[in-house]
């Protein structure tokens, strides 16, 4: 994938309406994105997938949708409050800020071996200057908030920096109502909030941003087995919604940089192909063995422990957690499906076209209806035809321009079908349903387009 | 509706893992509840219809997911950072804060006139001594964060109180990509968050909540037109999916006490019977004028206006606003299904049954499938089928206690369809099919169950 793919997305998004800059007309920002017509699709169908598959599909998993903002405790007994933190130095030279690992990371890549004297081999990114950082400090990577009524510290509390916490908290409320067993899971999907230092690579590093996370708790001892089948559950996601798997690693989490509750941790990762790095994390699977509901034991004073009728056993569950970026897998699957290759223009003469080919589910318009021409006969028809559609799927309505320029308005956001009102249609009840990445064209009655497209469209 | 029914809808919400308090083993908190297993279902099922009905089931709409954290400069031009105020006080005696304004309410709402001499004449809610609060201060509602690794103010943002800023500032991206004409809408669910003093009534208003908005824009002179035809469409939605119309009414804002970018505002309550008032809004539909956009025009320097081909005219649309909490829907929802009846238990004698009666649509588990006693022959037939049937709808399986018991527990929750495999099943290939309110049972043949089930839950 050529290293400037990312730039032809971030165009395409902008010019299609599926991403845009948050507040733009102010300026813009890098903290958030704002998502589009065709983007709030799309986004929304990953998600769908995802509590499917994880979720919903599943007889031992449930869902959850807790707050952003928890009692401050559960941050303290975390660890985020003391552990959430990355080194932050300045250049002395122009005073920006940025986090010193990334830094070393950026020389790593590009010399093919780590600095050797640390970041007094690093040119600032921004002025130029080498050597010129702050010793690095470590920065609290929570957003804090004030609730309430009275201003002082008593309102303290933070933005979610991750759902898996909540589900912890919950946990025993879940296991009360949910009449369920171990091996047994709990996912969220919902946002979540870092004061990332340097935001940056479109949509895959943002301060505010969608996480699809689970917790499945097993025996201790049978942790290791699940975490296997979760990584092998997980990486077939991905291929089965599209992806090429040659665009997919697997990235096993050194021992000595494990986060402090993991015993394992594993990336899926991407061929993001950003500046300087190849591949970068989709998601993380980790076994985060009894240290959360150890931890949020010891400070509630409740009994998390779980106790196994059959054995006549009480523990304290182990946890595997597959924890995926929303946004970064909505990226990823854009990335993936772009695609250049050739149709016919109105003349017969073979042109470049764009096309996403994005699998159905994930597509943002599943329809789009054309009129042959803006006609006082087709028009109504197109339009009847549409609206009976709409009840199903999301589905585009386009009579603006030639109709090649209209095919490739939909090749290029994904549209698997699209489904033409031409003069014919008003005498043989029927339309041409053309399919995205063959461009076969079939004429199919206008009483049987409904049925035709649901056969094509399972599980949409 | 008696005035504890609030209460028997807490019980049962807990009880059954629909709502819970937030960081409950931390003490819970009244800023935000947990949604458990079967709450997220049932809230993503009112987001779902919302969805449906006012965006991808309509051409003249298109979806939209801006942030949370917007552009400080979105929410100085809008007027929150000035006008998003409520006046505080603080009792003398026992030092806890009010709102000044809930503190006359509720003295009209119980005397059934307004307090002669204002607060002198209210007694503390907390400590009860009476008249002894401070002159009210206006206080801000918006919650802050800072971004960015400087300390200083100049990471100063908001967390949204309302998600329609983020479409008024999106406008001219989503407009110039979306190929729509005006009259045409953009809407879109999310978090906000607003530091409410008194927080209360369950999730009724919590400092985090979801809100479902859409911003119709319009031509000027055709406004009044327009919030009319969206005072219907609201009105129908609600009845559409239960709501008894007994339960509904409709609320026009005092001319006076409209809020500053309103030209009229009409409210759809619903009769949740909190003490002291019988209706509470669930909705507001505001006629907001061209009041935002001119704003952010004037702002953000960037013309926001409309040019009209077809007469060719240039102005700033006018914008009609439904707004509706997607929590207090909830509320509303699960208060409006809750009845009570008799069923017949094993022994064929009545006993009382409690029935959420919520349409199929917002129901959180469509179907449950029980084997009629655990059995090495029942078990797996019936597995098999939950498992099938999950590919289409949020499926429960439950094979613990009685039949009659197990009933009752789906009955509870609103399953509209029970499925019990029993002793004949193995001979016949049939299962028994029971409908929620009438308790009607059909016998229908294993390969007939899935369509017997779609052709009941259209639209789910």
């Amino acid at each position: 994938m050529p290293a400037d793919k990312i730039d032809t997305i971030v165009r395409l998004a902008k010019a299609r309406g599926i991403v845009f800059p948050s507040s733009e007309i102010y300026g813009g920002s890098r903290a958030a994105y704002d998502y589009g017509p065709l983007g709030v699709e799309l986004k929304e169908n990953v998600k769908r997938q995802w509590w499917q598959a994880l979720v919903r599909g599943r007889d031992d998993v449930v869902g959850l949708d807790s707050s952003v903002i928890l009692a401050r405790e559960v941050w303290e007994a975390s660890g985020h409050v003391k552990e959430f933190a990355d080194p932050l130095t300045e250049c002395l030279s122009c005073h920006k800020r940025f986090r010193a690992d990334h830094l070393e990371e950026a020389y790593e890549a590009k010399h093919k071996h780590a600095p050797e004297h640390g970041l007094a081999d690093v040119n600032c990114p921004n002025c130029g200057n080498k050597g010129q950082f702050t010793e690095p400090k470590m920065f609290n990577g929570m957003l804090t908030t004030h609730l309430g009524p009275v201003q002082d510290g008593s309102g303290l509390h933070y933005l979610r920096p991750e759902t898996a916490q909540g589900i912890f908290v919950s946990y025993k409320n879940v296991f009360e109502t949910a009449r369920k067993k171990i091996p047994f899971g709990i996912g969220q999907m919902g946002k979540s909030f870092r004061n990332e230092i340097t935001p940056g690579n479109f949509i895959f590093r943002t301060r505010e941003f969608e996480q699809m996370e689970m917790e499945f708790f097993v025996r201790p001892g049978e942790d290791e087995k699940w975490h296997e089948y979760w990584i092998e559950e997980r990486y077939a996601w991905y291929t089965g919604l599209g992806i090429d798997p040659a665009n997919l690693r697997i990235f096993e989490h050194p021992k000595e940089k494990l986060s402090h509750y993991s015993k394992r941790t594993v990336d899926i990762e991407y061929r993001f192909n950003f500046g300087g790095s190849e591949f970068s994390e989709l998601e993380g699977i980790a076994n985060r063995t009894d240290f959360d509901l150890n931890t949020h034991s010891k400070h509630s004073g409740q009994d998390l422990s779980y106790f196994d009728q059959a054995n006549n056993e009480r523990f304290t569950p182990y946890v595997i957690e597959p924890a995926a970026g929303v946004n970064r897998c909505m990226l990823a699957f854009l990335m993936d499906a772009y695609s250049a290759d050739e149709a016919p223009n109105a003349k017969g003469v073979m042109e470049p076209r764009t096309v996403l080919k994005l699998d159905r589910r994930l597509a943002p318009v599943k329809v789009a209806v054309l009129p042959l021409s803006r006609n006082a006969d087709l028009s109504p028809k197109a339009r009847q035809l549409a609206d009976s559609l709409r009840a199903h799927w999301n589905v585009d309505f386009d009579d603006a321009q030639a109709i090649g320029r209209r095919y490739r308005r939909q090749d290029e956001v994904g549209t698997p079908f699209c489904v033409t009102v031409d003069f014919e249609t008003l005498e043989d009840n029927a339309v041409t349903v053309r399919e995205r990445d063959t461009m076969a064209q079939e004429r199919v009655s206008l009483d049987q387009v409904e049925s035709y497209l649901a056969a094509r469209l399972v599980g949409c």
